[in-house]
C-alpha cells in the first residue's frame, strides 16, 4: 500500500451556499454549484484549489452521517481528509492486519465521487477521520 | 485575491513520531524527520503526499499554540489547512475589508516555514482555523 494524492479535505458546515459564496467572494476561490446528493446525506459544494479540492458538506435528510458532528460543532469544522490509493481491497486487507479498523461492515462502498471508498475509524489515526478512495 | 494551492493540513497529535510510524508503516506514505521548532512551540514531522503535504504538530515547550486544542482533542485532530496567496498584504487588506479577522495583531509572522502567514478567526469561517501563507 502506497498513499496517494490528498483527493480532498471535507468540511461539515451548516450551509453550504453560504460556505461556498465566502470562499468564492472572500478567499477567492473557484467554487462548483450545490449537488444535492442523497444516497450520501449530503448536498456538496466542491472548492477548485489548483492541486486538491475542498469538499463543504450539507447535511441532506433524516439521517445525514455528518448530522452528529454539526451537533458538536454548530459552526462546521473540518471533517475527514480523504487520501487516494491505487487498489481499496489491498488497502483495506493490509490495514486490517495491522489491527486498524474499518467503519461500517468493511467493504469498500460507492462514494459521493462514484468510485469505491473506505473510512477508518478516528481512534485508530490520532483522532482524524480518514478516507481511502480507489483513484 | 486568489486562493492558490493547498500548502498542507496541520493535524495536531500527542506523540509525532509515533503518528509518523503509523503514516510511514500502515499507510505507506513517505515522512520526514521530526524537527524541533522552539520558535513555534511545536514540534512538526511532513508526510510527503504526492500533492501537498500533512503536518503532524507535537506540542513543544510550556506555552504550545496547540496545547489547547490537544487538551480538548487528547488523541489529536484536524487542527488547521492552509492556502498560498500571492501577496499576504494584499490578502491581509481585502479579508479585513470583508469583516473578516486576522489572529493576533494582524501582521503577518514568519511561519515555521520561514515564510509569512496569517491566521483567519475560525468563527468567521465555518469553524475552520485558515492559515493563509505565502507562496
Amino acid at each position: 500500500m502506497v498513499l496517494g494524492r490528498l483527493n480532498h479535505v471535507a468540511i461539515a458546515v451548516p450551509d453550504a451556499r453560504a460556505a461556498a459564496a465566502q470562499y468564492r467572494d472572500t478567499l477567492g476561490a473557484t467554487v462548483s454549484d450545490l449537488v444535492e446528493q442523497p444516497d450520501h446525506g449530503v448536498s456538496t459544494v466542491f472548492i477548485e484549489l489548483p492541486n486538491t479540492k475542498i469538499e463543504l458538506l450539507e447535511p441532506l435528510g433524516d439521517a445525514s452521517p455528518i448530522a452528529k458532528f454539526l451537533e458538536k460543532n454548530a459552526e462546521g469544522g473540518i471533517h475527514h481528509v480523504c487520501y487516494e490509493v491505487g487498489d481499496i481491497h489491498a488497502a483495506r486487507d493490509k490495514l486490517l492486519a495491522e489491527g486498524a479498523r474499518i467503519l461500517g461492515d468493511g467493504e469498500p462502498k460507492i462514494g459521493a465521487h462514484g468510485k469505491p471508498v473506505l473510512f477508518l475509524h478516528p481512534k485508530d489515526f490520532c483522532g482524524t477521520l480518514i478516507e481511502l478512495e480507489q483513484a
